[in-house]
């Protein structure tokens, strides 16, 4: 990093607080969360803003918004991501920031989009003082899902699934209500909340008729649906409570799961919510497709041929996926295991 | 609880730290682990003892001997278990206890014995003050294994398993050198040195050739090692690693397992540490013989037909096998899970 005004330790100060802003924006949606604070040369909060979701104005501009005009004078703008630089449904926070007269810009992590990225060049081409890289590895961990989206153009992929402490999805006959406590069940509501898009199989809508809407404490529906996607073949039932789901849902009468998550990026959905079943969840790890696990222990054995995962073409020891274990949270006298892929941890 | 000389609150006190010294004695063996306090009627300790094994005294008899004779006249003698009240390797403690003038004797589980139990009733009709349940959760958790085992005459059987987060303990062609770390191993050598018996099935031993040893750190015994059990019909190979196991091993030639157990009770086998493989360990589950569950959970997938446990007879789920989770213990990247068969519950 060059030299700034104000001190590198306030300006560290500052992103950080720029990324608890950031925290404040919707977890779902087609945009990164975005935090940002302009400050004076002595380190002083001038103003600070963050976006809430697309077709709101960006961070930068939800700060600068603060101030009247001419105040943004020689501030320099710290900011979780580099400055956009493209015309999209606001205007291009680079010239934003340039018309306002910031001195400064310190990002943290670049715009890897291939139409938004380069606003730090423009910056740098206006004159304008740039530094990147600030807090990058807790800012990169906090737009994970997102940087993952933009760089294979797919969404971030959760699978989750519920097992006994041996592995099992269901008893022999298929029965599995409940296996998990209320804790686990409500848990799970809030991560469907937490997505964009829940996927299951034709086979799981068959067998379980899922209404797939995330809900609270009392059966209501939660404020954020994720919109419901059915991969495989065989047509949803007439009669299916996937039917009466207030966003519709996605029939795609494909299995080709690339195909699938490619379809739900041009669809503006950059995170998936897998739920099942064995079949839907073994062929997108097999696939590399799998991000992030979300596994629910139960204190409980099962045995049989019910497993939660099926074929995984691992053939040979050398060959099984190796994961990092992120949380594990009691959730009554369940477990909740938080597991990423291993290869592909953004540090 | 009746009054007595000491006041209440001083009689736990020494119960707690005689469980403390209990906890001195080895957890292998036939005899239970047992410590002992005696103390003036202020409440001050007079002298300690606990039991180190067969053939050592018991914790009565050893705090006995810390003073000279007749000193112990008029005290209260705070012990974990019933005194003995049977002509053993050594004579019965209760007669020790009157023979010393002890006033009161105080103690927290009864002595479930068919042969050692009544010391209680013998001491009372002598005219010796005699209380009873102080502690007694903790002391019967403490004492779990021994009073598991003196009540179904058979050894308290520990379940070990390693295996990925899908429950998988092999690849698919049966490799499975090293699902778990280091410090997961090494747990394992610990957990079979707290074991008087190690037991696996002859397809074990076919296909791992293991020395079934427990080994330090550095590959060296440790100093006590449990007996080696193999049941099945198939003989141990002429070559097989087991044969140079220290402790020589059983081989039991049947696979009737509540037979083996009973044989292993019969020789003052008190708690076995079962290794595998899934054939052994769900007919165990199957039949009611698996009272905790050690396991260790690799952060990984496998998928494919190497499941860590078989069928347990769970037709539909009404008949699952609930647990109670005892306590959760990283290992490197791996987790120790210690459970506990539900319905066993000492409490």
């Amino acid at each position: 990093m060059s030299t700034t005004t104000p001190a590198p330790a306030r300006v560290e100060h500052a992103m950080r607080h720029a990324l608890s802003l950031a925290a404040h924006g919707p977890v779902t949606g087609v945009n990164p969360r975005v935090g940002c604070v302009l400050m004076d040369d002595e380190g002083g909060v001038v103003a600070e803003g963050w976006h809430r979701g697309a077709g709101t104005p960006h961070a930068e501009i939800d700060a600068l918004s603060k101030l009247a005009p001419g105040a943004a004078h020689g501030l320099t703008a710290v900011v979780t991501l580099e400055p956009c630089n493209h015309h999209g449904r606001t205007g291009p926070c680079s010239e934003a920031l340039i018309d306002a007269g910031v001195a400064r810009v310190v990002y943290s992590v670049s715009d890897p989009g291939e139409h938004s990225s380069g606003g730090g060049a423009r910056l740098r081409a206006a004159g304008v003082e740039v530094d990147e890289g600030v807090l990058r590895d807790e800012v990169s961990a906090f737009l994970r899902r997102w940087l993952l989206a933009e760089e294979l153009k797919r969404p971030f992929v959760t699978v989750k699934w519920a097992s006994s402490l041996d592995g099992r999805a269901a008893a022999a006959d298929g029965t599995s209500k409940w296996i998990t406590g209320a804790a686990a069940r409500q848990h799970v509501h809030e991560q469907r909340a937490a997505h964009d898009a829940i996927l299951v199989g034709t086979g799981t809508v068959l067998a379980d008729d899922p209404s797939l809407t995330a809900r609270g404490d009392a059966g209501e529906l939660l404020p954020f649906q994720p919109l419901p996607v059915v991969v495989g073949s065989r047509p949803v039932p007439a009669d299916a409570a996937l039917r009466r789901h207030p966003r519709g849902f996605v029939e795609t009468g494909s299995r080709d799961l690339a195909a699938v998550l490619a379809d739900l990026y041009d669809r503006e959905i950059r995170s998936v919510f897998v739920e099942g079943g064995p079949t839907v969840a073994s062929e997108l790890i097999r696939a590399g497709l799998a991000d992030d696990f979300l596994i629910y222990l139960a204190p409980t054995l099962l045995g049989g041929p019910r497993t939660a995962l099926g074929d995984l073409g691992v053939g040979t020891i050398s060959d099984q996926r190796p994961l990092h274990i992120d949380s594990i949270t009691p959730l009554g006298d369940d477990l909740a295991i938080l597991a990423r892929t291993q290869s592909r941890s953004p540090e």
